[in-house]
């Protein structure tokens, strides 16, 4: 037997979104529970695949499974289509399983013909209404389905106006919409080259392919790869019997929430407008009229739709976004569907869903979108000062929040002015590792180069800082101090704005108001806790990171990455004499340098942290990148170290790489340079010591060595950490605890993990390298080629945001069987940009993992995430 | 109850190799079989391993099973350590399971004091050899266990000598020897700052500490990389009662084999000397007899041992290399061993042995060292001509081989003056890409820098031509066209010959020899090839090599590199064009004139392999490879294209890659640009057909897709192969059939290998790339650190030479088991230098791979190791 393609609403339910989509499905349940809802059909998203894979063809199958639909709700409804005295029409919309914009927009009064409205207006006794109906249609028609510029018939419409002095397209008489559907026409034939069709069944099939087509349109594409949905779950096709809302003045048509999706507050929210179909109301020409008003016009029509909202809500447990006609009184529903809401309306919905008896805490957690959290963690403009703001240009939005001040031109300037207690926004061409500093100590930072993997974005977004990226038209003259906006010159005195959450720079200081982590926020966060199995650590380099991530509800950190304290400027120098020393005696001295240094950065952490674990990665960029690498910079530094240019120069020349990712990095320094993991292990076990007899607390040191491959490696190093640490701990008469573990992010350590737990006593997935080495391309490279990736769908997604579960997982997961055979408590985190995604968390989750670490800004994303994938598990 | 450390002679026998070492496990089956072996024990190599856990340190038990096994032999002698009458005497030699270069030498005479040797002067009625002895014995226990300079002592008899106006030690009188053994003692004293130890057990476990740590010297250490040793397997120690050979003229001692290990010709062939130590043979002062002699001087006993030599050889069934004493008439064996040999003896060895009914096929085999075939393959100098040579510098043997010519400064000369009929040397300081061709035409190549897996080195044994790499001293101006060794210049119209397996270099024309295929070598060839398994394919680039690889057995040609067809000087503009081309329409313009170059390299390789399959790779490296990068080579490729020298430069600029090794490469590059895909698949499939129809061959091209981790980048471009040769075929009525499969090198496609067999029709295992990624390092770089993994015993083993079965070879057998879950019948086959190696094929075996692709002139070789792994595995 064939397969089932079209699907009467009396044959679907809620449940069979994946087949009919969300508009399908939920036009069937409305059907099934007896709502008032115009007759109709879906063609299914198996349909739209079946499409694609037949080459853009709509087969036979599918066509005749239509057109047998067709006729069944013709008979119901005892019209034809194309009939000249009860024509049956139709509205045409697109429905996917979640609602995507860039989809295709509804077609209505699909049907008509030359013929069929002179049928229209003998049935309704309405040449006017049918005639602009038709008028309508071709126009929607062009536009929608065959692509013919929608203001080629405005400007028609507009010259019939201006000729006949009028002004309201209510004042064209018949005649002047029957002139104006044969200038259509034309229009239709001069661009189509074909007449506008006239067989109602041709204007469906062309109306289906354009859903089917939309479905893989650019925007489309890239809206699906932002959000994670597959091309193959395709778009569904509704084909629905038109009501009319602009059949005269007891007719009309709105949108309605069960809720305010702007602030989640119980109560009707919406808008209508009598005498319209749905386009009228969008397109603004006339003032809709809020809902409420209907209960004077219409009282008992108003209870209805109030019933019938009540119970939608109810039916579906969460608040509805609802679209209505009113034909010559009755009232018709059109859809209905979750609502879209703001965060913060979200966190208020379902906390008063729960308080309501409507849902339980765990089905609460499933209706928030974890990462709609990001928005309420920073601060954010205050509305009203919004108002009054003046744009002056727009960037990616790299790295959300709001911040204002006076323009910084360079880090160590920023680092400065702060000091000096001015606020700043750093503005650059592109950052590099030296900014950090300067990054830090602003407010916000713009930079004109770069995408939303820059190394501003991604550093951003670890320290929680606003950036805006990559701002076209946007010109930086450090040496003059000069950032030129659309020929506008501002100077280090002028201050500017900058939302990282939409891009936009404003002129001028706007007011900022901080996140709130309270009330609501906190329920949700709380109930979260509760049913999450995973977790929550945060990457943290300083005790300020580490500060905020514990407010937002870390448990430990799960990676400190040492090398990021060696750039700040008065260290960068003693880093270097230990790169440029040839001997073991001369890096020793340098070491003996960095030692209280990073002693004092671990002891502040340590503050920070209490009696939570703290992981400490040792030393693992290759050492070339804290060099300089042009001749001036080279000169400079051989000027301040009091050596030979040359001798710069060669230890530049001699640590160069022709793949750095994959050289002299990670713990095959500390293997070459044991002095070097002698000094770490020194500052941290110190660190420790010293905390835990100033504090009393039992502070937990974890050592990670990066980069191992294999079982010898990580106990060369180990030996190293061991041998440095138990004597300080016997010597201080300490009796503080630590730990040596290690990354997984080589993937022969995922695959001899139980050799490699003999010895470590954690693992912490590097996802980054990890995807990098199992993928074989890096990072900094995959820009040249990920674009026709994506272009030639070979890939949907990039792996290094979302977690490569099939491929990068299995190996993951092999970490996790193999490590615990050897030692069945072995925890295993993951750190890296994938343990704030919330996919990526769902899979940690289900490996059995037991943490994730993220960037502080994450941990509650994390929370959420966390939660969701245990109630999901079970 | 504790661990047996030692072993009798009585208690072991030759199976016992791994805790016996080869040495004792001999010594104990000799004694087993009733041959005379002096008594003696074993410690075994599992002491040595635990005294290696033990930090060096040789524990109690250990000391005393020694002592214990000590008491037991003196009993049986009625001799006592020490003893002023009838002192017990023994010889320490080190023995691990293969024997090793840089292992300790022997000590003799061991348990000699100032009391002993009264009883030893005693007990035989000679005082000067008792004395002698005495002296001998504090020598070799300073040099050789407590590493004092022996030329320290050799300075203290010459003096003496001198003194006395005398030429021969045996001159000395016991008054002089007493003498020395006081001066000897008082040197011992000054080095070690102790006075020589008089207690004979101090003395043994000195001796025996001095073993071990042979073990673990640098030239051992070394030595075990080189030939796959594990560190684990340790040395065991052989402590045997002393005879002597110079006791009197009825004394002596010498060395034999069963058969000449030169040529393998059957007769018994050896040296000895009367009246003499073992040392005495080896130092060369007297002049030993051949064993021939022996039958005139004392025919009973050489008809002893004859008979001992010839039941020796029928016992371990292969030719034996033995030391033999006499003592006072009284023949002792204190040796054998399977005989080390030249390959040409090895063979004949082997071919005799089973004719003479004392092996099978099998067993003559296993007896070959595969590796040693690699010194038949190639041309030698002649013996003669060798003799008459003079040798001016030696470098790394970097291609085994031999070869002469004038001296050629450039690879275009090389070419050049080879077409003009001259043999030439290619001498440059190192070698890139674009000399390839210059290489080819060469008779070798010598760099001045550079190691065994330089540039040069790589491609040169690829291609079968003899190179010295790395050569010391060696200064090459090309400008000038001069080559200087040792201050002596030497110019374009000098000779030099070089051998390749040595890294000599030779003045002049030094004459040579071809390699034969016939005789011995193709009868066991035919053997191997009775018994492997596995297929053996090739990897060659043109029709020569792979005309090569069918002489030396290649049944295909497992990858062809296509890229390098692209570096000869008449392509590699048009390969430029294509690269610096900004849009698929000039693009295209310059595939097509690459397009009947690449058709007409395919035909070359379909004429050489006929019937057999070729597979070839499509374009793999990153285009930047094919461009200049100086501004000198910019501006000379931007006049010769005519184009501006900015576009060249910011094409250079704009395929810079970070790690280009991850980069844009491989099937990347076909996806980017479907257009140089389609090239290359028309010249595959005209090739094959044209061919096909020419010659009336069943032509099977296969075509191999690089860098695939995703089955839908692999389909994607099988699509365009399959579009573009189905219309070939179609158009030009032939029935040729051809295959597309993929390389795995990316972990990803192992892990994987399920889903890409769905579409891959092979696979060919890149163990190069793969071995890479597995391990996060690259090639190029890791020489960095590798240094200290090996000093550090983190690696023991170059994991590019030596396949890491652990980690790579686990991804190897997962897609091997994935890919024919999917595909029962799927080839698997590996490329890469991995495939010519023995231990790596024995892995290819045993995972159940179809082929191993290698270089021509690694055939042999894997021909014979995979016979060996198909017989061992039985």
């Amino acid at each position: 037997m064939a397969k089932k393609y079209v699907y009467l609403f009396s044959e679907g339910n809620a449940d069979m979104r994946n087949i009919l989509g969300g508009k399908g499905a939920n036009l069937a349940e409305m059907t099934n529970i007896g709502l008032p809802v115009p007759h109709g059909f879906t063609i299914s998203t198996e349909a739209c695949t079946q499409y694609y894979s037949d080459n853009k063809c709509i087969n036979e199958e599918i066509q005749n499974q239509i057109f047998e639909a067709l006729s069944k709700i013709e008979k119901q409804q005892n019209k034809k289509f194309g009939d000249n005295t009860n024509p049956y029409l139709v509205s045409v919309r697109s429905g996917a399983r979640v609602s995507m914009p860039g989809m295709m927009d509804t077609i209505l009064n699909l049907g008509l013909n030359d013929v069929a409205v002179e049928g229209l207006a003998k049935k309704t006794n309405n040449p006017r209404f049918a005639y602009d109906s038709y008028r309508r249609f071709i126009q929607m028609f062009s536009d929608v389905v065959m692509g013919v510029e929608k203001s080629t018939f405005e400007k028609i419409i507009d010259d019939v106006k201006t000729k006949k002095h009028i002004v309201s397209d209510l004042e064209l008489t018949t005649d002047d919409i029957k002139n104006l559907i044969q200038q259509y026409k034309k229009v239709y034939f001069e661009h189509i080259n074909e007449d506008f069709p006239q067989d109602p069944k041709i204007q469906l099939m062309y109306a289906v392919k354009a859903v089917f087509d939309s479905w893989d349109n650019s925007r489309a594409v890239v809206y699906r790869r932002m959000n994670d949905i597959p091309a193959e779950w395709g778009t569904a096709v509704n084909i629905q019997s038109m009501v009319f809302g602009n059949m005269g003045e007891t007719s009309g048509t709105g949108v309605a929430f069960t809720r305010n999706p702007s602030t989640g507050e119980k109560a009707l929210y919406g808008e209508y407008l009598m005498n319209a179909q749905g386009e009228d109301v969008v397109a603004g020409v006339r003032t809709p009229m809020p809902i409420s008003q209907l209960k004077n016009q219409n009282p008992k029509l108003y209870d209805q739709f109030v019933e019938i909202a009540y119970n939608l809500e109810k039916h579906y447990k969460d608040m509805q976004d609802m679209e209505f006609t009113i034909e010559e009184g009755k009232l018709y529903m059109l859809q209905t569907r979750n609502g879209k809401r703001t965060a913060q309306a979200s966190l208020q919905v379902a906390v008063d869903l729960v308080n309501e008896g409507m849902l339980t805490e765990k089905e609460a957690l499933m209706k928030i979108e974890p990462k709609s959290l990001d928005a309420l963690l920073h601060p954010t403009f205050k509305p009203s000062a919004l108002k009054a703001a003046t744009k002056i240009a727009t960037g990616l939005p790299a790295s959300p929040g709001a911040g204002y001040g006076k323009i910084s031109f360079s880090a160590e300037d920023a680092k400065v002015r702060t000091q000096n207690k001015e606020k700043v926004i750093l503005v650059r061409l592109e950052t590099s590792p030296e900014d950090i500093e300067g990054m830090y100590s602003a407010q916000g930072i713009v930079t004109a180069r770069g995408g939303m993997t820059s190394h501003a974005a991604v550093v951003a977004r670890g320290m929680g800082r606003t950036c805006v990226a990559g701002v076209p038209g946007l010109i930086v003259d450090a040496d003059k101090k000069l950032l030129i906006i659309n020929g506008k010159q501002y100077t280090e005195k002028d201050s500017i704005s900058i939302d990282g959450s939409t891009g936009h720079i404003y002129d001028g200081e706007v007011a900022t108001e901080p996140a709130s982590l309270t009330g609501n926020f906190a329920t949700i966060m709380s109930w979260a806790d509760k049913y999450r199995k995973l977790h929550i650590h945060t990457n943290a380099d300083t005790p300020k990171d580490a500060e905020q991530a514990v407010k937002f509800g870390a448990e430990g950190i799960g990676l400190c990455r040492t090398e990021h304290m060696f750039f700040d400027s008065d260290r960068i120098m003693a880093m270097r004499e230990m790169i440029v020393s040839t001997t073991e005696e001369e890096r020793q001295v340098a070491l003996d340098k960095l030692l209280p240094m990073q002693k004092s950065d671990f002891k502040g952490l340590f503050y920070a942290m209490k009696e939570m674990p703290v992981t400490i990665r040792f030393l693992d960029p290759p050492l070339h990148e804290f060099l300089p690498h042009t001749v001036d910079e080279m000169n400079i530094l051989a000027n301040q170290m009091n050596v030979k240019y040359e001798t710069i120069k060669n230890t530049v020349d001699r640590l160069h790489e022709f793949n750095p990712m994959l050289g002299h990095r990670g713990c095959r320094l500390s293997i070459t340079y044991p002095e070097i993991a002698r000094m770490q292990t020194r500052a941290v076990i110190e660190a420790a010591i010293e905390v835990a007899n100033e504090k009393g607390y039992k502070v937990h040191p974890e050592i990670m060595i990066p980069l191992v491959g294999d079982l010898k490696e990580f106990k060369y190093v180990k030996n190293i950490v061991k041998s440095v640490a138990d004597k300080i701990i016997f010597d201080s008469k300490s009796d503080i605890k630590y730990k040596v573990g290690t990354m997984i992010e080589i993937p022969r350590a995922a695959l001899l993990a139980d050799e490699i737990a003999q010895e470590a006593e954690f693992f912490s997935v590097g996802t980054n390298d990890l995807t990098q080495m199992t993928f074989g391309f890096s990072r900094d490279d995959a820009g040249a080629f990920l674009g026709n990736y994506y272009d030639k769908k070979i890939f949907e997604q990039d792996p290094f945001q979302k977690l490569d579960t099939k491929g990068v997982g299995k190996l993951i997961e092999m970490a996790v069987s193999l490590g615990r055979k050897e030692r069945p408590n072995l925890p295993v985190g993951i750190c890296g940009e994938h343990g704030g995604d919330p996919y990526s968390i769902s899979f940690c989750h289900n490996a059995g993992l037991t943490y994730v670490s993220c960037s502080p800004y994450r941990v509650p994303i994390a929370r959420l995430a966390a939660a969701q994938a245990s109630i999901k598990s079970k």
